[in-house]
């Protein structure tokens, strides 16, 4: 059976740390919790939500910043998991959610809580500087590392394959 | 016809996040916002104005860091557009306040949204690590990147064109 | 008399800044300070503890961001020392508390303080970008630099030791 | 006349954004900023005053954060110049307040701004990112960036020309 192709993709998920951000967790003295995010990434969320695709969001840890982060982008609170200890079984939510079919899913990650995901979606990619054993598992991997733009890189990608990706 | 002469630059426009900053959104659980600018950028903008040259800002986020880091550089309220949809209308708006000519501006960007107002000024020109898409449409690429002395790059390059940027 | 064995390692003290974080002391103008940690040297810590091995800490500088970060470890109280003036005898402490032996203890380092206790631990390790005389004492150094991962890298490889780093 | 030994150096001056730090404005939506100084910086500053020589601030912006940082190193207020509009009139003041000899005062600077203070000393360096001009003005170049070590590295080099850098 072939693989399915990339350019049939119509939902994106994304883990957050390490993916959304360069995996730093930057905490002050009163535990306040900073992230950072990509502006790049941002503008790419919004071209591939505008051209009519969905962005789902599956990340282990739990934070108000990703809230602030997400809040005008029009992603559907159901699409927005924080505190997987599954991601598979998140998987299986927005699955449920929204219907769409495993092969019609892409998936960025960059460690291995990512994995079990990853083994179930048409096209699993890894950031350039996801562990080794990540990137063994991906389709595509991004030239820019996590926070760096991988995001954008990884949705660039997705429109050129649909022949979608252009400023003009 | 020849194209602009970057010696006759009389207004430099500037992009924000990934331009003036490394394009790093750092969002805190509360929501506050952190903006990472750099010294070297603000000490040439402000040799740039101390010879009688102008700058105006063009952002399509909005917040008070910006403020906060342009307050003492004397830039007229009207030159700072935030929180702007289309900047080739906000180029409009520079160039009624203003009255100079679009041939003697200059304009540094990063992504696409840059795109519309670099086509109309006289010297576009594209941080280090911009999009593919603007670097192609730039006619000067910045050796440093966003927020890590582009600006600084940009000014000091327009300085020599004018043989005007030494420390002596 | 042949060397400690890494595979034997029972407990990995780690130095905080410039190992668990990039190096950098995070002020801001309220003296509040910011910690840059890794959430990839946070899921390794993690596998490490699971795995039923322990984790100190032994840092010359205290703050309450550590103490945030390590909250859902389980590290117990007497292994976090904070505001260590001898890394040597802080050594002793986490000695007398544990009962474990010096030669399965590994330690990883970055800078002349973290030199006395690491002549006395089996396994002395250093981050990619420790100072050179502790590169010189080290039986291994990570390739990834102190905050970037270093952690991860120095669990991975003491767990490759003893052939129990796999994410099957 | 031949050039004043590095080994006479007593006294050692440090510019701090883009040398004690890496440059950064770290602006928050209140105004409130964040400097990143180097934890390994800290250590050779405490290392170079406990062999007894001195270490003197001279920087044009202003800020509590750079107060918090220096709190507990021992530095005389009066050695400590914020909001400097001219350096070498800063110079001034630091050689009539320590009576020590341009000559055997070293000056880590970055930018332009320390130009006139750095053609005096008996030792000017620059930290390994400095401007081209200021690189050409430096007797000795850091082979780390501002924030990143470089005051770590100018003082090795200088204790190391007085055969007075090892941690043994």
């Amino acid at each position: 059976m072939s693989q399915p192709d990339p350019k049939d993709t119509q939902l994106l998920v994304f883990d957050v740390d390490g993916v959304l951000t360069d995996g730093t967790i930057n905490l002050d003295d009163h535990g306040v919790e900073t992230k950072r995010f990509n502006v790049r990434d941002g503008f790419g969320m919004k071209l591939w939500m505008n051209k009519g695709f969905q962005i789902a969001i599956i990340t282990g840890r739990s934070g108000e910043a990703l809230k602030h982060r997400l809040a005008t982008f029009g992603i559907e609170d159901e699409l927005i998991i924080q505190g997987s200890g599954n991601k598979s079984e998140s998987l299986d939510k927005i699955l449920a959610h929204t219907g769409i079919d495993e092969a019609h899913i892409a998936y960025l990650g960059d460690d291995w809580p990512d994995l079990p995901a990853m083994r179930r979606v048409g096209y699993p990619m890894a950031v350039a500087d996801a562990e080794p054993e990540v990137i063994a598992k991906a389709r595509y991997i991004t030239t820019r590392k996590g926070g760096h733009g991988a995001a954008r890189d990884a949705i660039a990608h997705l429109l050129e394959c649909k022949g979608r990706y252009s400023p003009e």
